[in-house]
């Protein structure tokens, strides 16, 4: 039986992937009067007359809602929010299962942004944080903005931040094992949606000040005027300081990095040549990536990494979400901020020494079991720094 | 240590009761893919191209959210969201414990009738059915009414329905144990809230016709003008056919039966004495009954039932509910409707058998184990004769 027959069956045959279930005992009139009426009562008036408690007296300060409409779900695009609901329960077991973090799917019934937002304010009482996935963008931007700025709790868009971390990490391996150094490397981002957009802002944050970014009408650059927004206005002015236009054949001329979040098979023979030496290429489109590995590494690309499980270097979000959530939920984070996100980056990037990295060995494996931990204690460290933990503050500085 | 403190450091302990498992295996890359990236979306398109598998490939048909807005909960009134999820999470647990069904708790932070019913609609893909809880009076009527309109899944307000079944199916052993005749007892049910008008409509289609409802303001009546509003109008109409006016005193005068979803200790000894003959009392005020249960037994109460689970004849919500939902998922009931409640009410009763019938007997214990088993049975021949399963199609009537 291949894997999409087995996927099926596996979901029939569970009826779904998750379940509810009690951690206290209930066996007993005695255990029913502590867990329900009228034991209940108290901390229901703890909660009722010091708010904060109830982070110690129920399971909200484990709690993260996946929050989803539907609109782009893996590579299927808006499929609506009952077919999502398959991979938004696995979002939650794999918190689960790598962070021992509690989640549950909101699979919501409408594409319009301020009932989103509105929707999700109303059910925070119940969550200590919000993971927004598969929302398709623009819409997911302003979704995220103003519920960070508007919930006390954090709230992280895993299709941007999670894949933007690993990919920061793998990219730092990769430089170090090219022997380059970051601000002298072009790199050319293909794809200007949800994860392009946040991998250019963690590049920028590492250093990375020759970017390009290309969409399907070619090279962003300021001043074009076919398929632009304000998103991709932003982009013109950040990145591109050249001015460079084209296709995306002319953004690759001697480029040292390709990252693609875009279509199969993409790149060309041509392309790869024309790159510098030692070229890296995160070739990140699913289930097909921009190049297959083997032609990469037939035409000479020195390290590539996919989002495929099946080749070495594998971009998977799992490496990320999971101890970022931990580490935010574990020091009470009122928000997931660039500090954590670049923490997080450094975390994943040093567990491999200088002598394990290979071309094939950039990328932690993701059932690598120091990752969350180490992971969940960077990001803790960061927003206890940055002054977002609600209990803890920041270390006095010694002048 | 006491109950409260108990509790208390049972809930802290514990971080609040309930968690999310994985159903599926986690351990190898094999089981990821499966679960997740790329398996995934294999139920995804299935359930695009049809909808209705999403109760195939999801935990969607065993799944119960249960939503409140924290304003009348237990006794302790608007408490807010937050402060309700203890109560919430031991409703979920108490779904998973008793039926097997998953549940989960929605608290949700606004007050108003139209977002509140709105944001149930958005939220509904993820859930098979909707337990309202703890939402205040008149509200609850509304919000129920309409939800159960325009979704297509049930939607049960357990502080109404849940209660008026099990008072229903103890008052049918009740009244068989004083060998009485519904159509002609006295009914006085004191308290219009949420509970209170569930009973009545419970009472009346069990053939009750003489009932007289009281609130603070004494008898209701048609013509009254204190303190009446839509609800008690259409109280007044359906109720009281001989026009008595008066106090809850007057109201007592030669009643048979006593039903008290009101305030504590309000029963005076001038009351049970004007009662008839063999008078049989439900006090279910909490934590403390409209009458003592001692001083009930000394007045010459003959049965008397509390919300208790210290004394005999608890009428406890979970011998109700659990089932309930267990029925209705089962057949994939769109509605729980008067036949599905009416079969819980007779189920429920059923359970005693006539030579089992005593004065301290006439509600099964909490934890029976049949119950749940026979009130999901009735529940689904129920729904299935009613027309209401989309599983089953009501059985061809012989003529």
């Amino acid at each position: 039986m291949d894997l999409k027959a087995q996927a099926l069956q596996m979901h029939r045959s569970y009826k779904g992937k998750m379940e509810m279930i009690s951690k206290v005992p209930m066996d007993s009139m005695v255990d029913l009067s502590l867990a329900y009426s009228p034991g209940v009562a108290e901390p229901c008036i703890e909660i009722k007359n010091n708010p904060s408690t109830v982070y110690e007296y129920t399971m909200k300060g484990n709690l993260v809602g996946v929050v989803t409409d539907g609109t782009a779900v893996l590579g299927l695009g808006d499929i609506g929010p009952e077919a999502a609901l398959p991979v938004m329960e696995g979002k939650a077991i794999l918190l689960k299962r790598f962070a021992n973090v509690d989640a549950f799917p909101i699979c919501l019934d409408t594409k319009n942004v301020d009932e989103i937002v509105q929707i999700v304010k109303a059910l925070s009482p119940t969550f200590g944080a919000i993971n927004l996935e598969d929302i398709s963008a623009p819409r997911c931007f302003e979704i995220e903005d103003r519920l960070r700025q508007e919930l006390d709790i954090p709230v992280f868009h895993d299709d941007q931040h999670g894949t933007a971390i690993v990919v920061g990490a793998g990219l730092q391996n990769a430089v170090k094992l090219v022997n380059k150094e970051i601000p002298f490397l072009k790199v050319v981002i293909n794809g200007a949606g949800a994860a392009g957009m946040a991998i250019l802002r963690v590049l920028q944050q590492l250093g990375y000040q020759q970017i390009i970014m290309c969409d399907s009408t070619g090279i962003i650059y300021k001043g074009r005027e076919k398929g632009m927004n304000s998103v991709k206005d932003s982009i013109a002015s950040t990145t591109n300081p050249l001015g460079l236009k084209g296709t995306l054949k002319d953004a690759m001329d001697g480029a040292d990095i390709f990252i693609g979040v875009s279509v199969a098979n993409l790149l060309t023979k041509d392309m790869i040549d024309a790159m510098n030496e030692d070229p890296i290429v995160f070739a990140l489109a699913n289930p097909t990536p921009e190049i297959a590995y083997e032609l990469a590494k037939e035409w000479g690309i020195k390290v590539i990494a996919t989002g495929r499980s099946d080749y070495p270097n594998q971009v998977n979000n799992v490496l990320a979400f999971p101890g970022i959530f931990r580490g935010a939920l574990d020091v009470r984070a009122t928000d997931i901020n660039e500090e954590m996100k670049l923490a997080a980056v450094q975390a994943i990037a040093s567990l491999i020494e200088d002598n394990e990295l290979r071309e094939d060995y950039i990328i932690p494996d993701a059932f690598d079991e120091r990752v969350v931990n180490v992971v969940a204690q960077a990001v803790k460290d960061a927003a206890i720094d940055s002054g977002v933990s609600v209990l803890f503050q920041p270390a006095l500085k010694q002048s």
